[in-house]
């Protein structure tokens, strides 16, 4: 562990924030849904996440940054689609101090890296961070989530590092040129697994999915960072397919937050906010 | 006037917009651009203005709104494109209490509407909300500012309301689909009729032009209302052209915001800030 690596998030930025956090909802018996799901994601003021796809864009000042940190170690999993993990072969372990391989015990507090990878896009070997940084002991090794399951390589790598394969079948038209893991299936298959919370981190084809009418209700809160940059045209941009009013014939906004909370956070803002169903 | 039109801005908001605002910033003799502009507006999280161009969309809350008319009393003119004109008639009057028209006498804080319509498209009419509130001592005539003169029926509309039509010339290419008028000849105009102070208000074209490397710095302060509110794909979206740095051949932000400071508003938040240039 390099002490360079570990972040802070001061209290006085968390009593701002936890309320929005699943350690702070009592989990009910009767709750159909047995996973606390946090959306969370940084953009630019027109809505991008980067520049392009595989251009990984420094978006967020570093306050920013520990908090997104803060926000992983308060899930037991973090989940991104497959064009992330292809693009910017991100690490998704928690680096804040204390956690497991930054200064605690074990893998304490560390996430579960989720990748949904319906096809088996995702190539693993010696370069992919994930699998170094479970390996050294500051994370835990992924879930790769399939419609049928990885090719043979690639799941014996996955394997010997301690990651697994989740196999959801049911795929729908494996010539669609992208195919969507359905929401409900998923998550009944990580509350399997032991996952009780669940912070999704992008990148913009599962955001915009998940932003859609039929799957917002999933989502229990909502925690996106705002920099005050424009990156202009053609970025990769959160912004939901439009919907559209039947009786009325009319376009209507797509998702509204309530219960919001804007927490200015060094040059960005933070806006945490619940659904509206 | 109607009571129930007049709209209050509480002292404790305005202590954190005045420090953006034209009247605190001293003139400097030395200044070469006369003219104080403030780009402002208000949009979605996922960067829209309205839900399709025509279709007026209410984003901000009544707190953000009162705002916006607090800020016009403090500008001189208040500028919007010849889309916005046409999409939504509106009345770009201040009623905020006090001003002329709204508790106030005369015209005292009311803000000259200017509109630019190279081509001279607006077609003004009884039915022309800011006609009509010139004529009740509610708002100044507009300007209206075009690359040839207005139509001689137009024009009388306009000028028998008090209105004026600035003719600029030169309009660059009278076949392309749109027409832009430079800048700095408008805001030299503008400031020859005796305005110091300008409230660029939109629409969607006329705010991804002024975002564009070689316009933004003529921009002192941006003032925008982010409302917690998805309006999905093909919106009017604020989304400037993209900038590509040609040394790098590598894209990179368009435009960046400095001494930024975000307000919670109601349920909105509002940025200020001032171009990087
Ligand atoms: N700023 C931030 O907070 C942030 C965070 C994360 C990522 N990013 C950026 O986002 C970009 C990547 O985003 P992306 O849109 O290309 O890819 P993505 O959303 O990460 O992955 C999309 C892929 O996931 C698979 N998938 C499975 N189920 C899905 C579902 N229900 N909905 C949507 N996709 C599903 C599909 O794979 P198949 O195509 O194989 O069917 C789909 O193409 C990168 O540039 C990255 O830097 C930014
Ligand atoms: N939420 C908000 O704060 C807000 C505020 C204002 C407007 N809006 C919305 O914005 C929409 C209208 O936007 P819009 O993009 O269609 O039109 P717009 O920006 O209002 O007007 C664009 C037109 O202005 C003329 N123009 C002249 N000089 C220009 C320049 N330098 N740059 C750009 N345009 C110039 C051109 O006219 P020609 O085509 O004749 O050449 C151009 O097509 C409406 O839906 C309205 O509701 C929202």
């Amino acid at each position: 562990m390099e002490a360079r690596d570990t972040l802070t998030f001061p209290q006085e930025s968390r009593w701002n924030i936890d309320p929005y956090l699943p350690a702070t909802v009592a989990p009910s018996s009767t709750t159909k849904k047995p996973i606390h799901v946090t959306l969370t994601f940084a953009t630019s003021l027109d809505s991008s996440l980067s520049l392009s796809p595989g251009v990984q864009t420094v978006l967020s000042g570093p306050e920013s940054k520990a908090m997104t940190h803060y926000l992983r170690s308060k899930h037991d999993a973090i989940l991104v689609g497959v064009g992330t993990a292809i693009a910017d072969n991100p690490s998704l372990n928690c680096r804040i101090e204390g956690v497991g391989g930054y200064g605690g015990e074990n893998l304490t507090g560390q996430p579960r890296p989720v990748v949904l990878d319906p096809r088996g896009r995702w190539l693993l070997g010696d370069q992919t961070k994930i699998l170094k940084l479970a390996k050294e002991g500051r994370g835990k090794a992924p879930f790769v989530v399939s419609s049928e399951p990885l090719g043979e390589e690639n799941r014996k790598i996955l394997e010997s590092a301690g990651g697994k394969n989740i196999v959801l079948g049911d795929i729908l038209d494996p010539t669609a040129p992208t195919t969507r893991l359905p929401w409900h299936t998923l998550l009944a298959a990580l509350s399997k697994e032991g996952i009780q919370s669940l912070m999704i981190e992008g990148g913009g084809a599962v955001i915009n999915d998940l932003l859609h009418p039929s799957h917002f209700s999933l989502v229990d809160t909502v925690i996106v960072t705002i920099a005050p940059i424009w990156l202009g045209k053609d970025g990769v941009q959160v912004c939901p397919e439009e919907r559209v009013d039947e009786e009325r014939n009319v376009k209507v906004p797509v998702a509204k937050l309530r219960e919001t909370k804007w927490v200015p956070l060094g040059d960005d803002v933070v806006l945490c906010g619940r659904p509206i169903a």
